[in-house]
């Protein structure tokens, strides 16, 4: 199940699947210079926050590998050069800050080793990075299949899946580990606009592994959820802050107030990557507000009055309360947030 | 302000404006027959409940004054046809089948007439139906303009304007009367998916009029109702239970969900003609299933795998604890609906 790749190392390129030509064409983009693998973030041909952050480590790697600096302290300037233009493409998902730190750090530890040995070490710190995420999003699945009932109907927002990761998926994640255990369940997909997330990729990746999805428009959630028996919602998470607000693709918010309203359990599923103990609440998350032209122009159709003013918030907050629990690698941490995230990020210290 | 003509009597034909064509085109659509009028109505050329009845009440008139038929029983049984052909366009604006039947009564009440009075008081009454149309959306704005501070900010859904009625609007004639009485009032206008009513046509006419307007995908309102100050949400409605149940265009009911959460008024506009009281609840009202093709291929234009499954309910039903009051021509009517909308009703029928 799930034989997506989404991104990989291959013949000394990054490669990835141009998410924009979805459903349309399966496309693969073979990304030569840190510049090319900026361009497919910010432009969308690669994203979701797990996906980001594998595709920033092997930025790094790859700004390494093809380096042509004679020293490691050239080497060194250029990786951070790399750094900084792969942090600008955008604002929100954390995993992207975590990997070139991590990236960073692996660097520094080895400042004194001999070039290629730090060319061939960084690209195996992303391999790693993109290993260790396929291995959380098992875990996470099978942690967060256990939640499910069997048969489930699930409703989920944007494409938390194995195209949002660097395979498996967070939120599909758990719906594959759900249907591999042998459960039936049937997904409900938001089409999430306005870069429909949902009716391009979740769809098409559910379908691929023969998962039942049914599309819906963002607006028909409240009215299915009056009406159809929807047993939980499932999201991915761009950051959740250390109080556990979760932000995640616009309209996620809404959802949750919405299975709130309807008594519906509404999980996170997302990496320890995700959370963010450096922020106190999700208020102090940078929302990425990105052009006007994806809502009054989807696909390039217009579909607004020429000169209409629109808002193009890319993510919202989800508070806390609404969030019935967040599924992780390390464990299903439910409130309090701040007690429980704190434990689940000790306990990893502890492992290393 | 507001000099779109939605719907009108011209040169012996039905003249509307082909709203599937807005906002890249004003282009007039003139119906000779019934079936021309009926496949407007099907296809959304035109539509909002007000309008809808205009438009079948015109096509009565047109199918009266065409009309060959050399005797009164003859063309009596002609309209009843044409009733027939239009009742079925579309299931769920009651305004269709109530302006339906004031046409026939009046058929009926002339029976006995020469020919050339039958088609000309029906073409007369259909006149007044339009009339009385924009008469009643003027006072409704009147009454609900009251409702809002100054300055206002105003969420509304789909488009309950100038568009969706004979003239002035419902929910957007309370917006247009508070801006006529110097109120600077700014609308956020839902998008509303699968069709677009409120990016194609709630834009355009605000845009229009000059009345400040921000476009926003559906997914957005909880964020906004969250971070900007929205003092009110209107919205139309296509039918309304005697209990005070609302069904209108899909997506109404989460938009009610949100104000509640927010703690924000959420006001629904619409003449009495819209209630009706022979359904005890919302959960009476039919609601359209439409194809599934508006979700998957928004205006022809594919954003999902082929063979993807899709729900397209139409409408759904905001049950009546989430209404804070219905603006009607008569009153704003406020809870206990079953007994203060059969009150305005009454009132009616006492003044006639």
């Amino acid at each position: 199940m799930s034989a997506v790749k989404t991104i990989e190392w291959k013949d000394g390129k990054v490669r990835m699947i141009d998410q924009t030509l979805l459903p349309r064409e399966l496309t693969y983009l073979d990304c030569e210079s840190v510049e090319m693998v900026a361009e497919a973030i910010r432009s969308l041909r690669i994203r979701g926050a797990p996906a980001i952050g594998v595709a920033a480590a092997y930025g790094m790697a790859l700004c390494a590998v093809v380096s042509s600096s004679p020293t490691a302290g050239e080497l060194r300037d250029e990786l951070l050069l790399a750094k900084e233009i792969l942090a600008s493409t955008r604002p929100t998902a954390i995993n992207l800050f975590w990997a070139l730190d991590r990236m960073m750090r692996k660097a520094s530890a080895l400042q004194d080793a001999p070039l290629e040995q730090i060319k061939r070490e960084l690209l195996e710190e992303a391999h790693r990075i993109c290993d260790d995420d396929i291995a959380a999003n098992r875990r996470m699945g099978e942690l967060g299949a256990k939640l499910l009932p069997d048969p489930a109907t699930v409703l989920t927002h944007c494409n938390a899946g194995a195209l949002a990761t660097a395979g498996y998926g967070t939120a599909l994640g758990v719906v594959r580990a759900a249907v591999e255990s042998g459960k039936r369940v049937h997904v409900y997909a938001d089409e999430t606009r306005p870069v429909l997330q949902g009716a391009r990729l979740t769809v098409w990746e559910l379908m691929q592994d023969g998962i039942p999805v049914t599309l819906l428009t963002d607006n028909m959630a409240a009215h299915l959820m009056r009406h159809q028996r929807i047993d939980c919602v499932i999201v991915g998470a761009d950051r959740i802050a250390s109080n556990g607000d979760v932000a995640n693709k616009i309209g996620t918010y809404g959802v949750a107030v919405l299975a709130r309203h309807h008594g519906i359990p509404f999980y996170v599923a997302a990496p320890v990557s995700t959370i963010d103990m450096n922020i106190l609440s999700g208020d102090f998350t940078p929302i990425e507000q990105r052009a006007a032209s994806e809502v009054t122009a989807p696909m390039g159709l217009p579909i607004a009055p020429e000169g209409a003013e629109a808002i193009n918030p890319a993510f919202d907050v989800t508070p806390k309360e609404l969030v019935t629990a967040i599924i992780t690698e390390q464990a299903v941490v439910y409130p309090p947030y701040l007690q429980n995230l704190k434990g689940c990020l000790e306990q990893i210290s502890d492992e290393r």
